[in-house]
């Protein structure tokens, strides 16, 4: 079995967004045993759109297609599909009732041009859409199936697993795709560790990626059926763990935020934050968790040296002597915030993310970061390179690892 | 003068790497007037890579390929090339030596494998690679262009700069690309304010998308100069500007915060935060633009009804009577954090993000944003659609928009 996927979009063939949909659906693909053949992305020209449906049906029996379902002008797919099909466009009455419901609840006005994204062509049929206006639809033209989703990727998400996927049929082999996130060593160490196991034409097939932060360990595990392929993975997977130990922070959807947040909630303990150069991002990862509340109990983003004064009682003489960047004042937050809020555990973050504000002797990147908790105060101290998103990201992560680590032992 | 780009493979067209050298290409190739019609990305797979060229060659006279010109078995881009241009390969031998001298000057042994890599198609010319092992591919067939690059990000953008964009025809004009950022309004209600300048052979090509919370509008101005161009730019965003208003936030590299930092700073004014769903991400928002530090104080993030309570003084009463959701408790902490911090302004977030917390009277997306100053407090009700990350996202766009409004006078 065998898929074409293609993005439409003026903003992806004119390189302004980078189409990340495509990659996620081949990967999806991949695990139902489907092979991708192409991507293609056309702008939003009627003709091309219209063209790259017709020679994709001609090649491959499952046409995955994405964006152009907006109700503006350019907005164009369901036309381009309608002339594949040489059909004309009807009102699926049923889309124009979600979509009227989704003005409803919102509570907004629908505008005339909203009706359009509920005319597909005769002979296909919509695809609900519970986060947006945008319907999908299926057709079968020529012996294919042409599936249209929204390019929002929330959405086309959410419609793959509902629409898309549950109808796919089951190919002859399994992938397995499978990611290993680890945090505290960079890619080239990792990859040295686990050299032996990432040659090229093996299986499992190992890579290593650096996204986000952490470095990504990507395992592809082939076999005749699942059970062989997750057989596959849980060999290299414990072997990848044994040799890398605590440097694994956790699997495929789980995040820093997330694995620190399942340890908390084992222990029926809470946590609370005090930030000043992140500004609130290590608060953000941690409340990114569906159900974050149980464990997070909020924090204080001292930016200023005011704020550090007022909101976590760091006195002015520290701040004077020391600095705001510094092991002290990185203690002082940390531990005054757990009273404060009265957590099992404190993290606080001071630390200079650039482009301005760095010394000789304070660098931009220095970042001291401290895990206050029943036990004591700890304090480290990271030199981080990067940009500001970058820096500030690390020191989150960094922060977050500390206790996590304290967490688990390590 | 149009051209189309291809990617060649198989971790692209599976998924574990997403491409972002066609987007590159795309944003050089418009600079310079050329309109990139498609992109194509295809596995490692001769007659696929040969099919692609030749579908590309009889549609436009310019086509720019990267990848698959490594030493290894899957690499067979040059070898696709040749049965397009049906002809054999032949050793380079400018090629060999400059593949040689890399290795030399790395202090390793060239591997025979290297040697493939210093062979073209006949007819064809190698383009020197100064930080890799790959030379590139210039042929010309059948009156069009093929630049054959590494995959490598940092490889092609060397070998473009140097091998490609100074042989590149100077078009016969020049592309101005920019967008417009707007808030406070859906894609489909933007779209009916300026569907007249959104026809589709018009010039500028003027679209819109949905980005980061945000609707976007693109505007593509041709003209045979940059000043005419700019000019045409000029033209069209004034007249947007004028049917928009404060829709508006910015242009291009702008963001809500870095706007809002812009009209802080302006006037010599303060700005704090209390966040309760949003969990710290306003003043990540905030503080992600340098020199945030001028106008930002910090923050509280009261994500339990406990920090509401400690941090912000909300009465139990208040949270009893009328919940943390609630325009009360949103108004209680903006006024309160702007008293804790001293600041000119305070922005309070509180609300449901979902997936779980909703009832029937309090749905999921239901979110109170205020604003306290100098002259009172005023609360804004949304009811945002989507996911947990939609409603965070728009939920701190929309309350540092309330401010962007106060500031402008809107």
């Amino acid at each position: 079995m065998k898929a074409v996927i293609l993005s439409i979009g003026q903003e992806l063939v004119a390189g302004q967004t980078v189409d990340t949909n495509s990659a996620y659906l081949s990967r999806l693909l991949a695990s139902r045993g489907i092979e991708t053949l192409e991507h293609r992305t056309v702008g939003d020209d009627r003709e091309l759109i219209a063209g790259a449906i017709a020679d994709s049906i001609k090649l491959v029996p499952l046409v995955i297609v994405t964006g152009g379902l907006g109700p503006t002008e350019d907005d164009l797919t369901r036309f381009a599909l309608g002339d594949v099909m040489e059909a004309d466009l009807v009102c699926d009455e049923l889309a124009l009732e979600q979509i009227k419901g989704i003005f409803v609840r919102l509570d907004r006005r629908m505008t005339e041009s909203n009706r359009v994204q509920a005319m597909i062509p005769r002979g296909a049929r919509a695809l609900p859409n519970r986060l947006g206006t945008a319907p999908g639809i299926h057709a079968r033209v020529g012996g294919a199936d042409i599936y249209i989703m929204p390019g929002v990727p929330s959405e086309m998400k959410e419609m793959f697993a509902i629409c898309v996927e549950p109808h796919l049929p089951s190919g002859e082999g399994v992938l397995v795709h499978r990611i290993l996130h680890t945090f505290g060593a960079g890619e080239s160490d990792i990859g040295a560790r686990i050299a032996d196991l990432m040659s090229r034409d093996s299986n499992p097939l190992v890579g290593t990626t650096v996204a986000e932060g952490m470095v990504s360990i990507r395992v592809i595990a082939k076999s005749a059926t699942m059970d062989g392929a997750e057989a596959i993975w849980r060999d290299v997977s414990s072997e990848i763990r044994r040799r890398l130990g605590p440097l694994v922070v956790g699997q495929d959807d789980e995040t820093m935020s997330s694995v620190v947040g399942r340890l908390l909630r084992q222990r029926g303990e809470t946590l609370a934050s005090a930030e000043s150069c992140t500004g609130g991002m290590m608060g953000q990862m941690v409340t990114a968790v569906p159900g974050s509340s149980e464990y997070y109990l909020g924090g204080i983003v001292s930016y200023s040296n005011d704020a550090k004064m007022r909101m976590l009682n760091v006195p002015a003489d520290v701040l004077a002597q020391h600095g705001a960047v510094s092991e002290e004042v990185a203690r002082l937050m940390a531990c005054n915030c757990r009273e404060a809020l009265g957590s099992t555990w404190a993290l606080s973050i001071t630390g200079i993310a650039g482009p301005g504000g760095g010394t000789e002797q304070k660098p931009v990147g220095l970042v001291y970061a401290a895990l206050a908790g029943p036990d004591g105060t700890s304090v480290e101290r990271f030199v981080m390179p990067g940009e500001r998103d970058i820096v500030r990201l690390r020191s989150a992560l960094g922060a977050l690892n500390a206790l996590r680590l304290r967490l688990i032992g390590a």
